[in-house]
């Protein structure tokens, strides 16, 4: 196992800090769009917790996973897009299981199945979500279908 | 039962409403004061709940309990005090049990317990949480310690 | 569609309440026990959801949905199980659509499958959970692994 | 106030319901899918809130509002969208205040702010989140930026 | 100090770890399945937080604290129970103060009372739930007033 | 940069730490209390998550920020004011970016405006909430003009 290695293949990655920031002075509305800006500068996850500030205030913890070395711009777009002047970090380690892809053929076109492997056995089987909502989308079909179709063709 | 009791009897109060407002677009800060103002303003009851909104948007429910007749002044507080446009509201009743209030002396002072009574059995005591606060303050004490007190005096 | 239907039958019932109560000075420990106490004695459904209160505090809004004749029935429990003095509640009405339920065949053995009917369409089809849980527990399999049987053959 | 009024007046529309379902067994993954969709479908306004059920399960309550006339639309997405075989509505009123909108010149470019209008005075302003979402990704600049320029030529 | 004391003494423990883990593409039916069997298997604490992940997707967060030589066995539990293909971990340290348990009769039996000792005063008395519990349904009464009795007794 | 630097400028402090309290079997009325104690000693911040724990419990996450020199106060306050017997802590790093205090004169007074400084840049401008409210208050106006006004002379 090294810090740089293949991302499908199983491995524990040292190299991963956790970025936090309380806000109680920022919308929703703001909310929505910077959790998208900051997946597309690299962030590896971002996820928003409902916490209970002073004075009565309903707040939001934004917690962001990212590279250690990606730290300085993720700060960079948390001060710039956020009302925060503070953010609080720690190192983490991440556990990645060995994944691979399998195609499934559907009535309605091919879909990705993203399987985790762990001891040499599948352990999760996850249709992507993308090209399912694609087809529900062209065809005309409920999501659920879907994902029933592609279960059903994988287990033939 | 009439629609406007002594408010420390059993009965059941059918002049009620509940109003609603989503919000996507205000602070946190903002809310912790609306609350106040609503509640100084003859709310019965005001909380919020966090709440998932289109676009990823990390929200709050607003729900406010007040009498029919305090419906117009309710409104106007949400309207120019939060950032909403549109508020619903739907009747409710209220069932409200029998209350009376007992004296409990502690080494520190007397305590006044609320409690509530059922078919003539006493079925919930409640220390006064702003007598115990201002006790704790005033005598150094944890506010846990206060009401152990009051609950061993109360049991004697 | 009438009042009392055949529980399985596509029906509309207009004999529901729900009943709410805020709750601030109780602890959680209590309430994982109210919870059955309810779903004991007839509530259809309880739940509970984190809420804001005043003076800062995290409560909890506890919604429980019962016919109305149950209604004394609930109120005397929550009044005695729970803190609360005041108890309010509207009527609503609740739609439930067809549902049959399938014997499906596993390695491990037999599990019902609850699948709802709507305008003669499967829409929907749920594995028992307490038959998976008892197998997953019995045959030492993850729960996940169970469900995936039951599907696979569902489909056969 | 009549039930049908230009949308953009004053007015208490008394045609509206909101439809509540508890989720329990389905995904966050689907459920995003399912928000969009409701809304397609003419929603008026959907949200989910987290709930604790039964058996230490942390599920969804699901809250949609919509007018009487879309009942059976909404009912049949949400049978055949999540994975529930029961909804629960009741009827309520909604209070819509006058809203007009103006046009601001930034040096991006123009943006409609929405103006909310109680007793003849503005209570409300707000810029509109996708023109101004726009701006940030077609100047590269934060969103935080766009709101605090329009606000400013706004009080000019 | 030292790091495998008798667990009543006061202590601080040095050899812990938190484990985290995303999840959106799991039901709430399973995590509450999940949570049994993480305790079962020797975690000291286990809970859920509700967050607000990417695509509008209601998630949540699975905390897990166990003993650093337990991270592999919760690691296969976490792969194998739910969706999840990804962990991370960080070490912390816990301190646990002195506490020991008393026995106090009650006129439905005897009850334990766990008391949390800080510098030789009793801080805390938490009557065992399980044995409160269980004289409430054997006699069916109400748990808070079993509770009421087990303090009024350790106080007398 | 240096470990205790002029709390205005730019720095990054990694003396601090997170203590973290799971709680379930307190009341929503005695956290209230307990956040204003622990501001009141020191702690950086204070917060709150609701929790879903073991047997169906609501249970409420507290977490607190303090320096490391103030660990054994704080601890001491959680052990007095609320119902644990375990505390857990992990250190973190803290970045705060430059601030300084503008005043600004509105119809009803002077405000105070803090700013965020990011690379010689305001990024962060926000009027303190106490002098606004207290402005809201005097003047009966609402706390949402008296922000508006702020801006409006900020920007002028």
């Amino acid at each position: 196992m090294i810090s740089n290695p293949p991302p499908d293949e199983e491995h524990v990655d040292d190299q991963m800090v956790k970025m936090e920031v309380n806000l109680d002075d920022i919308s929703g509305e703001w909310l929505g769009y910077v959790m998208d800006i900051l997946f597309e500068a690299g962030a590896n996850d971002v996820f928003y917790t409902p916490i209970y500030m002073k004075k009565n205030r309903p707040g939001v913890l934004l917690q962001l996973l990212c590279r250690r070395v990606d730290l300085d711009k993720m700060k960079e777009i948390l001060l710039k897009e956020t009302t925060t002047l503070g953010i609080r970090y720690y190192p983490l380690t991440v556990y990645r299981s060995e994944r691979n892809f399998k195609k499934v053929k559907t009535e309605w076109g091919t879909v990705t199945v993203k399987q985790g492997i762990y001891k040499n056995e599948v352990i999760q089987s996850s249709p992507e979500f993308e090209e399912c909502k694609a087809i529900a989308k062209r065809h005309g079909v409920p999501l659920k279908k879907v994902y029933e179709h592609v279960w059903k063709e994988l287990n033939k």
